[in-house]
């Protein structure tokens, strides 16, 4: 009988390892189990279709079950919804939602891409069906039909990072008056508070009510109640963060780390034999900080799919990890962040100095040149780059990509300084923004 | 008697340097002759003045000779042409074009940043009043007096390089018939054939009439003698290339080397001692071929000024290279490059792997996603990435400046795949181009 590969989750992650797998073992069977309704697509599209940017939802599916099983032979099975694991007897337990019956299959390797789901906090009217978390399609279609039945145009945001701000535009586009309700004092918690302020302003500017160091309450129906008030909604859109889901790999006794997710190595190994894991129910190695993470990205989902694919099908790979890249664009405003921001430089254990300078994003004569705002963090003494942060107009979070490259290479203010990045007026003030934050900071080391 | 500095060339590298200099040494008297009419600009602006996109050559002014004076007590002395060095007696002798007549004046610290001029290829003809180099704000305000006075509606454009392209997308701006003439095979001879063609086309399709293997014969009124029939011409533009203006330093003794370009040492000292040389008139060391170039470009000038000026004030610093990296914009085009082409990587002595992909510059189903074409060229065995190229349009040069930053940092084709680079659908599709690239690449190293 063949070999079995089974896999949890035919997302990002899944999809990945599982291609891979196939591309190097033409004998395997592979069999995987999605609980949704969707396979192999881009989460990082959602806003964009809530706010009309991108037609539908299905734009966002890299991969139908039917070309994963036609072209790769994957045996995708949709709303099949793995509910234990037994890793003794190598066999999971699936619960069909299609058919209403459950199921055992057994396995030779497994590979849990699990996910991740959006957190709700435990507070009355958390399950109220205006209130909507956005991490999966399936959750994402909800949020649309309910958007577009209840014609929503008060739509309050709980959560001001990424996914927070992102749906905050999307329903500017959409035309509704929104709030923002963020618990902490500042937006972007991955960004310093001097950095955090700009991004505030340019999201306000854009036309967003922001309110920091409000506490949400309870939600009813027409309104969210907070430390504030209340704020009237006809929908509640949930941006403060996602749960790994892993409480089924942790009863399998499968070992957990930080926050939850599912410790790896750096082949995407678990700490049971036979099982894998990959994407945003695992950790990420940072190779800035030298910690393990919960760091859940697209990016870093495919990345590790792939790897796990490679291993698991007796080959080779490593990840090597991350440094912490992210960028997002919020209305005409860009953001981008990489390597380790101050906050997380003094947790790392690094003393640092940083700065900001303010410059455009092409020559300042040149029609379309926008602001830039560029921090850079370095070590004190050795000036190595430990991370950089961008806010500005078109043109300007690319640029962490250098940096990202830059961290990457361990290389100080110094050698960033050197670099021979091209000039021309329509792309860059003569000396670049990032260049000039590193010989300012250069003064500092 | 204050020590003094004389500087030639009161452009970018020169007044980099002075600026430098006056820093370190508030003593010091700093003399600076420009045989033009203008100082400290930028002359890459100068396409788009005469395309309309910027209003006027004074804008592309950083420094005027006012502020220099005032503010940096930098002696500037404008039409004042230096026409030889004595650099036994540590004197040079001065054309005065304002009050005709000559001077002489010692110097205990020299810097030579004469720049270069647009090579004149020896013709018939080649001195008619509508034949224009393009390197100065002087050329280029003859140029645009001459184009608006005989309201120029057919333009020729010798020579298929930066200049060359950037001038020809002027003219169609103006709304000339553009014609564009290139000795060689192909357009832009710093990017491999492979990728020349994708620029062609799309030169092409924005309106200029390119003819590549065509040799001019002779300039004549009205017209363009070639060997492929003459070409109407009320304003021919030359953009063959630069020559460094350095027949008076040679005439002193100061070694030169490529290009008849001044041999520098990383601190930008010639082979006479208290001689300094930076700019368009220098060589550059390139990192990766690791052979001494002459690159006339505004950035390396500004660069290789400030380390002459830190050094020539008793301070410390070295010009570490450049690895070649150049982006233009023509039309609605981006083209970039960085490290060494095919022919360049042979050239080193490097046995080369090479690719060219297709992709898109931001997820293929958000709206604005425009195709980019990369090219990535890599050390056989290693896999040390030796150069990179690019085409395409809006978002794809500037990708160029990850590749020179994983070129100066050494790294192989796997760290580069390995890069935890920013995604997000407005900014790439989930694999960068650069990433696909290199992922196909591995297959062949």
């Amino acid at each position: 009988m063949a070999e079995r590969l089974i896999v949890i989750g035919a997302d990002a992650a899944g999809m990945s390892a599982a291609s891979q797998a196939r591309r190097r073992r033409p004998d395997l069977d592979i069999v995987a189990f999605e609980k949704g309704n969707w396979t192999s697509y881009s989460a990082c599209g959602i806003p964009y279709v809530v706010g009309g940017e991108v037609d539908s939802l299905e734009d966002l599916v890299a991969r139908t079950p039917q070309e994963l099983r036609n072209k790769q032979r994957i045996d995708v099975r949709l709303r099949h919804e793995v509910v234990s694991i037994d890793p003794v007897a190598a066999r999971v337990t699936v619960r069909d939602h299609v058919h209403h019956r459950e199921l055992q299959l057994g396995y030779d390797q497994l590979l849990i891409a699990s996910g991740a789901r959006p957190t709700r906090p435990d507070l009355p009217g958390i399950d109220g069906e205006s209130v909507h978390g956005v991490q999966t399609l399936d959750d994402a279609a909800n949020l649309l039909g309910q958007a577009r039945q209840s014609r929503s145009s008060r739509v309050v945001v709980v959560g001001g990072g990424y996914i927070g701000l992102e749906m905050a535009e999307a329903f500017l586009r959409w035309g509704a008056d929104v709030h923002l309700v963020e618990g902490s004092d500042q937006l972007m918690s991955t960004f310093d508070p001097d950095m955090a302020a700009p991004i505030r302003a340019a999201v306000e500017r854009h036309g967003v009510v922001v309110r920091t160091g409000v506490q949400v309450q309870a939600f009813e129906p027409g309104r969210v109640l907070t430390s504030d008030g209340p704020l009237e909604a006809d929908l509640v859109v949930l941006g403060i963060g996602v749960t790994p889901n892993t409480e089924m790999a942790s009863a399998a006794g499968i070992e957990l780390g930080h926050r939850g997710a599912i410790k790896v190595d750096r082949r995407q190994r678990t700490s049971r034999q036979g099982v894998w894991a990959a994407g945003d129910c695992a950790l990420s190695f940072h190779r800035v900080s030298e910690r393990w993470q919960h760091i859940a990205l697209g990016t870093v989902a495919n990345r590790q799919g792939r790897v796990a694919g490679i291993n698991l099908a007796s080959g080779y790979a490593t990840f090597p990890g991350v440094v912490g890249t992210a960028v997002s664009k919020i209305c005409a405003t860009e953001v981008g962040r990489t390597g380790l921001n101050e906050t997380e430089a003094t947790t790392a254990g690094f003393e640092h100095v940083s700065t900001v300078v303010e410059s455009t994003t092409r020559a300042g004569y040149f029609p379309g040149s926008r602001p830039i705002t560029v921090k850079l963090v370095a070590e004190r003494g050795s000036g190595r780059v430990l991370g950089g942060q961008i806010v500005g107009e078109e043109g300007a979070a690319n640029r962490v990509d250098v940096l990202a490259a830059v961290i990457t290479a361990g290389m100080d203010l110094e050698a960033l300084v050197d670099l021979d990045l091209g000039y021309a007026p329509p792309f860059s003030p003569l000396w670049d923004p990032v260049v000039v934050a590193a010989r300012v900071l250069l003064k500092q080391v």
